[in-house]
């Protein structure tokens, strides 16, 4: 698997979805080309999926809300007559790499917690109608959805058959929607989940397993009134979780998401609009240097509307999401990812104050609530991350949101001897308090102040004031303040020190440290599933030649060692 | 490693522990003896430590309860000059199999578990004293003691060296309770963690990773004053939390815990006073049944002082533990334990209601805590569990909580013909709704029906009446109700299905299933970090021949695949 995987893609290219508009309603057909995988050696039967079917699903849900506003609910159904989705196809599985499976599953969980979220970001609801099979991950596109209608024609089921058949878990959610989400009994859980041919009928109801149970005869016409109903009470209620998308009446317009401008170089690197990325390939180096806006801020929402997917804001967020999604997986040697920041952070400020002031628009809400998912790819990004914060750069607002998503910060003090550009600043803003939490539902600045909220409202305090390091060390803002005599020096120490650890130790250093504080379902999903996850994708019982994994297919159910861990 | 670890010992026996006692301050000298391995191979050298020292720990701090009450602090140094405790021993990490590590792993942390816990159970705080270098597992003794003190010497120091020098996470706790107990910042921690040398002094302090720094010369002085105020403010005070722990003057007099009466088979089966463990080793099954107290409940406290250790709730108790630690250690091919009881659940109740009634009295409390951190020890078996409830049995109150560990409940129905004993009945109690919290800090029943309140109350409401299996059914209590046409088959299937599975997908799927619900710092401990560490212990960068823990101790650094997962 040495092929570059390109993330951005539209629906002229789609090979696995169909997409149907009808006022508020979107129906998403899923109806997989069995040859269309994105790689070799594996057939997508039985509406199963790689990758490339979830980039394509990804790429859906966000146009779903810059292109499709006016859209209140979304039905996600089959394409096929006789299956739903079989799930993540198991050939696939078997043949890929490790680092690839751990990665693939991050995607698609991502994706999920998108649309999951959708209902109160974006005000777009997510309906699942299975008729068929709707098994493992096919049952976990489901369960991401607000809303689950399942046909009561004696053969259609929901399951989770990872366990028994596979030897490995449901990657995507699975067992922790089944126990949280859905508060399944734990008993039943546990038979769901070790039940090879799943729950139908009136049992999947009474479980919760399902939350709506339709005879077949009626089911077209019942999942038709319900995404109504859904798409009526998206325009005319708040979410309710009172958080505050944009109100919409349905005659909104969207935007184009035009194709982002990238260029490759021959060492990899990569060039954007307004995104650079260096590569150090002996350091295992990512740098990735997003510019400040060069234009002023929109003066009006008109004048947002017509830039679209031009405007600064948005045009960064699209550019830096890409990046991280190529630097995951097609850079997976490079183990520490530097942020840096370059141009005029009043500039920054500006455009970002103007989305603020008109977060009721809906373009406005989406361009924020894009920014919050971004931030969390980042948390979530299994490589170091640190920030330096030099002169000359522009760490503000949302921006300034970076630096506590990194691992360390080191902000250069004073003046540079030779450097002519502006002494290093930062600053705080609006949104670094609240608008964009964490996957554990804090944010930054309150997960790095665990148990002294003072120090939050004395970070409060700050904002529109641009700190020197000093005072952004005083602040507790920065890990380091370094003036020009050690800040070489020190870096690269830093730098070359943490190259030399082992990759896998630092990964779950980190993923036990960046999420202090309260558990949510998301952070359960990314540190307790994904970790039992990774350690079962190891053990010989899943992939050794006699494992489940490998044997899949073969009619031989794998062989196990028994011992207990 | 076959031979069978022991987990009983008694102080006669220490060989790396001594315990002085005075007043109400008690004093563990942690001097390891470097010959006292419990394997061949390695030496332990410079206070490390392996399961063996740790069994010596958990048995001075289970007998500092019963045997101590009137203990209200206790401090634990090193009995060595220059080292306060390097750690784990890695050459026996290194040449331990991975089954051992994650279950030594474990053990240790329901250890650290169980002291810090004493101040709010018993009254008994813990106050670590640091003289030279405190790493890796030695500053985790130190993260689960109540109040750390730090001497100030220019090289005494604490460290979390495990990322930098040996590629694994800190196994006990480490983590969590650096970001979540003493809410270090993160930027910090993620210095701390991965700078193999530490830190010391005033930044230890300043960085909140320790509580107290004390000039060398007045160390013994500041710990001998601190350890007898926190031993009046355990007299003086109720806990922070408002625990109900029995108060205490100071007066009490303890009882013994005299050796465990317990016979092994040949085929591996055990047999104890009140409980008795069959082995199926083809069916990779043991069953563990407990007998109702065949004697009535004491008649006051002055009766059941005098029984000590021979009153059945706290024989049962030693002895249920004592075997859940042996299967789990020495039987690591039975996947699957069956919880059996039989006898008269009023006896059972009778005893337990003795013990409620008498909660203020210090015996009756403890041995209260000790059955919560048995169930404890139940939920985090990684095993399946399940209960089987037969003609017979005596599944009430306390025993009636084990039906809300297992995975799954299997309850006969009614008559069974040519089974004289009674109909299978069950009965909740008082204890069931809030004397056992899980490590979720949720009652069992709470987690069962989470999001489901009135079942919680409907299931109250039943205290005082012995449920048959459709009642119990009814109420969610249990998972199957069967009749004796069905029984046999039915958990026949059962049990033969599961033992075909991969022992690692359910042990995945039974850490994620069995504690829905809000998460604390102890699921974190035991679902975040054992899987981690779970999986980095897997990984070549860790444990292959060019690896860190495989290369310890030979001057060459691990060699690390770079790719990050």
């Amino acid at each position: 698997m040495t092929k570059i995987i390109e993330f951005e893609t539209d629906p002229s290219r789609y090979r696995h979805w169909r997409v149907e508009y009808d006022g508020a309603v979107a129906t998403l057909f899923m109806d997989v080309d069995e040859a269309g995988g994105l790689y070799e050696g594996y057939e997508l039967k039985l509406n199963s999926y790689d990758l490339g079917v979830d980039i394509e699903l990804a790429d859906i849900v966000q146009r779903m809300r810059f292109e499709h506003p006016e859209i209140g609910a979304v039905v996600m159904r089959s394409g096929k007559d006789n299956v739903f989705c079989a799930g993540a196809n198991i050939r696939m599985l078997g043949g890929a790499k490790h680092d690839h499976k751990v990665n693939f599953c991050k995607f698609t969980n991502e994706t999920r917690n998108t649309y999951e979220a959708a209902a109160n970001d974006s005000g777009q609801q997510y309906i699942c109608a299975i008729k068929g099979s709707c098994a493992g991950g096919g049952y976990e596109l489901a369960l991401a959805c607000n809303h689950i209608i399942l046909t009561d024609d004696g053969s259609s089921n929901v399951s989770l058959p990872e366990v028994p058949l596979l030897a490995v878990l449901p990657g995507t959610g699975g067992l922790t929607r089944v126990s949280d989400k859905r508060k399944i009994r734990r008993d039943r859980a546990d038979i769901f989940c070790s039940t090879e041919e799943g729950v139908r009928g009136k049992r999947a109801l009474d479980w919760g397993l399902v939350d709506e149970l339709v005879a077949n005869s009626k089911f077209d016409e019942v999942v038709g009134a319900r995404a109504r109903e859904f798409a009526d009470h998206s325009k005319t209620s708040a979410s309710k979780n009172g958080s505050k998308y944009a109100k919409k009446n349905g005659n909104e317009k969207g935007i184009v998401l035009e194709p982002l401008q990238r260029i490759i170089g021959e060492d990899g690197s990569l060039t954007y609009s307004t995104v650079e990325i260096a590569i150090d390939r002996n350091g295992g180096i990512a740098t990735i240097e997003i510019s400040a806006p060069n234009s002023s801020a929109p003066g009006d929402l008109k004048e947002l509307h017509g830039e679209g997917a031009q405007s600064w804001m948005l045009r960064a967020a699209r550019e830096l999401d890409d990046a991280m999604l190529h630097l995951r997986f097609n850079e997976t040697e490079l183990g520490l990812l530097i942020f840096k920041t370059s141009g005029d952070a009043a500039s920054v400020l500006a455009h970002e104050k103007f989305m603020l002031d008109n977060r009721d628009d809906w373009l406005c809400n989406e361009i924020l609530q894009y920014w919050k998912r971004i931030l969390k790819r980042i948390d979530l990004t299994s490589r170091s991350l640190v920030a330096l914060v030099e002169p000359g750069s522009c760490f503000a607002g949302t921006l300034a949101e970076i630096l506590f998503a990194v691992d360390r910060t080191y902000m250069a003090e004073g003046e540079f001897e030779g450097d002519n550009r502006p002494i290093a600043k930062i600053g705080l803003s609006e949104v670094n308090f609240g608008l964009y939490p964490m996957s554990n539902d804090l944010t930054r600045l309150e997960t790095r102040f665990l148990g002294a909220p003072d120090n939050v409202e004395a970070a409060r305090a700050s904002i529109g004031d641009m700190l020197e390091a000093g005072e952004a060390d005083e602040l507790g803002l920065i890990t380091y303040a370094l003036d020009d005599i050690d800040w070489e020096d020190d870096v690269r120490v830093f730098l070359e020190e943490r190259a030399s650890y082992s990759p896998d130790a630092l990964t779950g250093m980190e993923a036990n440290l960046r999420f202090a504080g309260p558990e949510t379902m998301e952070t359960r999903i990314f540190g307790r599933l994904t970790a039992w996850q990774n350690w079962i994708f190891q053990r010989p019982n899943a992939v050794g030649e006699e494992g489940a994994l490998q044997r899949y297919g073969s009619g031989i159910r794998g062989k196990y060692d028994k011992r207990r861990v």
